[in-house]
């Protein structure tokens, strides 16, 4: 099958809560779109029949499976070496066992390909589905259709519940070895005992700061050792989100300010190193907490340029995801399927 | 040309002092080799005139330089993208200017090419010459003809006067977008004031602690703020060397000891972060300070081991070079040559 030829590709967007399947174009549009609950199944057997019976009328609609290049998926805890999520905890069906989504998925889509395409022998070879986290997802979204368009290297950074990445190197997604590669969220910022609790089960990950989880961490710490006054004391301490932090620095508020500067300086230190690293043309930041816009991303760089070895000062750019109002994590999963 | 036709490469270690030329054989045995003085000359013109007569003869010795697929140069500040010395503060005729080296060997080498060949018309592509600093020739060594034979997602920490990396990501040496990636003696692990000053300008490198250089300053550290025994004693605390500690480690020395865990548990520390960017196969050490062998490569894996993420757990291997005994420098360098 020549890619080439092919006019689409699918991607899905298989999280907590709903599947989202989506047809897209080589320009990046999304042309027929349909969701699932993902937690309405109880083996992983059922989700993919139902996915299946979501995702028929879309094929339908483009002119059937030969116009489709691939399958692409961003999911929780998928492993893209083996096409499996492994041991997803919060997916009933996938929790505590190792789900070969990619295949069953495959396997639904040759048939399909092959009811169509009658006696063609081309349709022989398995209809192609790869599968990876949402971080990498989205860095892969973001180099086909987003803010790294042309770009060989640069590391996206996902500023949500917690802090994802997916790192580009010579025009490749760097899965590592066994394929878990890319976890920035996770390297040390605060060494020893004062580091914050990480889920992961160590201290002073990046992410225990930075996510936007964090972001309220650092705030409550804030509110509650000090007794300055704040827009954010007009909320129980305990309900405090990074959203209340983003609205009140954008009034002035003089503790949002602290806590976004705060931030800023460990993410623009965190970047330094990971500059020593792979040496990035850009960085891209996704996520809730980009939509404070300057207010952090100005401190990150301006921390950046003052943390990183001297070469590399002034080159990289700091850029807010190119599909921030799109349905990123669909486009994302999508770019997979060109892949070569 | 096609380079699998071609016996021989060309590998060139550049250092301060000499300058190595080698020819080796797709075994990684250096069949012929020879050498010049770095700083003998005052030109970057005069020193690549007396690298051609030290290397013709070694040429003429592999049947000349139709037999030979390609020349790479391992140098210090040496860019891989442009083939240039950047500014390499020591070397005198690459003092504050840009030196375009490969080009230079390459225009004299394809010369060669065209008087052997005479006719031929494939002479007319230029002979290749790829140049990259030392530690990613390491690395390529190291893929090529060493400890890291079939691999293809390692990384190869050099520990000498400073700390130097080649990183390598599925089978490709990470360059980045400027030439200058891999610097992982420059992460920051000591953040703030108290810090050690490196020699890049800022405070609490890796290098600052975990270089031969480090290793003495911790030495010292240690004697000059306790009164306790060692045999470190016997000799001025400034002369003191990190060879000085490793012997006095394989007596059982306790503050010998004392500074193998220190390094070791920061390198380990390092290389969990590491491989939150790119989770690699291996680990392989290289330089002087690895002739302590288990009393410092056990503190490293066992540091690594309680400070990765738990799913990177015992997965990594801890390696030494498996070029130590061998010219390393100019096998890494020709390794260059037989790259895609």
């Amino acid at each position: 099958m020549d890619k080439t030829q092919k006019t689409y590709a699918i991607g899905v967007d298989l999280g907590g809560t709903n599947t989202v399947f989506g047809i897209v174009n080589a320009q990046g549009d999304i042309v027929a779109q349909n969701s699932i609950k993902t937690q309405a199944y109880s083996t992983a057997e059922s989700f993919v029949e139902a996915g299946m019976a979501c995702l028929r009328p879309l094929i339908d609609q483009v002119g059937g499976i030969d116009n489709i290049a691939g399958m692409g998926i961003g999911a929780p805890n998928a492993n893209y070496y083996t096409g499996a999520i492994e041991t997803a905890p919060n997916i009933a069906w996938a929790h505590e066992r190792i789900v070969p989504l990619a295949q069953m998925f495959s396997t639904q889509l040759s048939t399909l390909s092959l009811q169509h395409g009658e006696a063609k022998p081309q349709t022989s070879t398995p209809f192609p589905v790869k599968m990876t986290n949402d971080a990498n997802a989205a860095a892969m979204g973001e180099m086909a259709y987003g803010a790294a368009r042309g770009m060989k290297n640069f590391i996206v950074i996902t500023l949500g519940t917690g802090v994802g990445s997916g790192i580009v190197v010579n025009g490749q997604l760097v899965y590592g070895h066994d394929g878990f590669a890319g976890e920035l969220g996770h390297v040390i910022m605060v060494r020893g005992k004062e580091g914050r609790l990480c889920g992961c089960g160590r201290t002073g990950c990046l992410e225990t700061y930075c996510s936007a989880t964090g972001v309220a961490r650092t705030a409550r710490e804030i509110l509650t050792t000090s007794d300055r006054p704040s827009l954010l004391r007009n909320k129980p301490v305990d309900q405090i989100e990074s959203l209340d932090v983003s609205i009140a620095a954008s009034q002035d508020d003089e503790i949002a300010n602290e806590i976004f500067q705060f931030t800023g300086k460990m993410l623009g230190e965190a970047c330094a190193d990971f500059t020593a690293f792979s040496s990035p043309e850009a960085f891209i930041f996704f996520g809730g907490l980009c939509k404070a816009g300057d207010l952090i991303m100005k401190p990150i760089e301006e921390s950046y340029n003052n943390s990183v070895m001297p070469i590399f000062r002034g080159k990289a750019q700091f850029l807010i995801s190119g599909l921030m109002n799109a349905n990123a994590a669909v486009l994302g999963a999508s770019a997979l399927a060109w892949e070569e």
